[in-house]
């Protein structure tokens, strides 16, 4: 069905919208590849592109054992349910398991080289072991800001203006590691956390862990923070925007830890995830 | 009017009542006033207590000489269009300019040494120069998790489970500081920025910066992010949550950026607030 700006002849209005789309280029400083000046302004991204986008699934179960770094039980649990929920969500999803530091880099260096110009959005997960403004390949650390550094607006024109998630499972690898008859592994506990976070608009970074608490990973069923988003965005994502289904995620996380805490050893630590936000508009992955 | 529980006579509705609280404390390690078990598990906080609760204001101006940091013009505009605005919302303001390291540290402290149990939230509100991880008193930086930590769930109990709500516009004192002809001052400029973050569920902690942009004050008319604070929320609390307001706060001091951008000395530069978010409810100031 012809839309009002294609009934109206002539072309007036359709050179309008290359006009609006021209002033956003020159104002921004950078592409706004197919957003009018509507579009720009509304409060919701724009999520109709002709595709969703791209997913990656980093997932870092063994370490090379000069590491010290243990094997991350139920963490294929954990990218199961991300590849079903991204699946659901309608991405184009790249999985990759066991990546070294060099490998995660060059992955998503390569993914955001392509051109996401007929796509709404990019995320990646990333399940790993982490550090205090790292994460860590199975052979040594990398800084997260690296791997999100190629996506940024002037690097990855096709997504500017895009909204842009990372989903962070991955905590310090204790000093010493302690199970309790649940099965529960503990991943972390650090006293404080340096957060790099991306100097740029339309970056979402949601890390499974804040500093002095402890990230919870079930050998069986995976990890509270990402079997949490599975359960609550597959139920919600049609109703619901990623914000508001984030903040049911920590309540979940921290309910789920208050309802385990007397069968587990530590009382007074618990995990509450964390969400870092310059998106500057809400995101619906409604179909 | 009679509610469904009072209705039910004997008293076997208000015992569960009181039976879900007391669970609910044991549960959580530390007391949840007036909270049922419905409650608890809503997703928007309980904002009905019989007050809404205290706002702290600081707005720190001027600087001692020492600290080589110099006056922020334009910050009393801030704090005023704050003080609307939280009166507004129905806060019992206080307002206190020009504190030291040692008094802003006090003044929390003793904020919230109060009893709150009758509050629905807290608001803090800090108008400064700031460092990676610090903010200024006018004669010291001071670490800005020592500012929070009072109101952690352990050291607060009466805002355990509410809101507590942390705004900042405070941005490193320029190596140089530089003056266009519109009357804005640039306030930093870092390449990284390192925050430190409470570790506690029911926090939203808002920056006016990320690392790598600069934060915008102007002499006469305040700065961009707080100046979108008042009016994007003076607008809207009525119908949306917190967290949707921010985003477009977010977005006004993207666009704000970017509409100025071709008057100001830096285009590739830009001013990015950061919300970071440890909510586990929607929070809605409507009355």
């Amino acid at each position: 069905m012809a839309s009002m700006d294609q009934i109206d002849a002539g072309g007036n209005i359709n050179s309008r919208v290359e006009q609006d789309k021209l002033k956003l280029q020159d104002k921004a400083g950078h592409s706004l590849p197919n957003l009018t000046e509507k579009e720009f302004r509304s409060d919701v991204y724009k999520m109709n592109y002709p595709k969703r986008g791209v997913a990656v699934i980093i997932n870092n179960r063994s370490f090379n054992s000069r590491t010290n770094m243990g094997e991350r039980a139920g963490t294929d649990v954990d990218a199961e349910s991300m590849h079903r929920l991204l699946n659901i969500l309608g991405f184009e999803i790249i999985q990759r398991n066991n990546l070294t530091a060099e490998e995660m880099r060059l992955i998503l260096q390569t993914v955001a080289a392509q051109d996401h110009t007929d796509n709404s959005c990019f995320v990646c997960i990333i399940l790993t072991h982490g550090d205090e403004g790292y994460v860590f390949g199975t052979d040594r650390e990398v800084l997260f800001d690296d791997l999100v550094a190629p996506f940024k607006g002037n690097k990855c024109k096709s997504l500017a203006s895009k909204p842009k998630i990372f989903l962070v499972q991955a905590c310090k690898e204790p000093e010493f590691q302690e199970e309790a008859d649940t099965g529960m592994e503990v991943e972390s506990e650090g006293e404080t956390i340096v957060q790099k976070i991306p100097t740029e608009a339309d970056f979402l970074v949601v890390y499974s862990i804040v500093p002095g608490s402890l990230s919870w990973r079930n050998k069986g069923n995976g990890s509270w923070f990402i079997q949490a988003i599975a359960e609550i965005f597959e139920k919600n994502y049609q109703t619901l925007d990623v914000m508001t289904m984030m903040t049911r995620v920590i309540k979940k996380v921290a309910k789920d830890f208050e309802q385990n805490a007397k069968t587990l050893f530590l009382e007074r630590k618990r995990q509450i995830p964390c969400i870092t936000s310059m998106l500057t508009k809400d995101v619906y992955f409604k179909s």
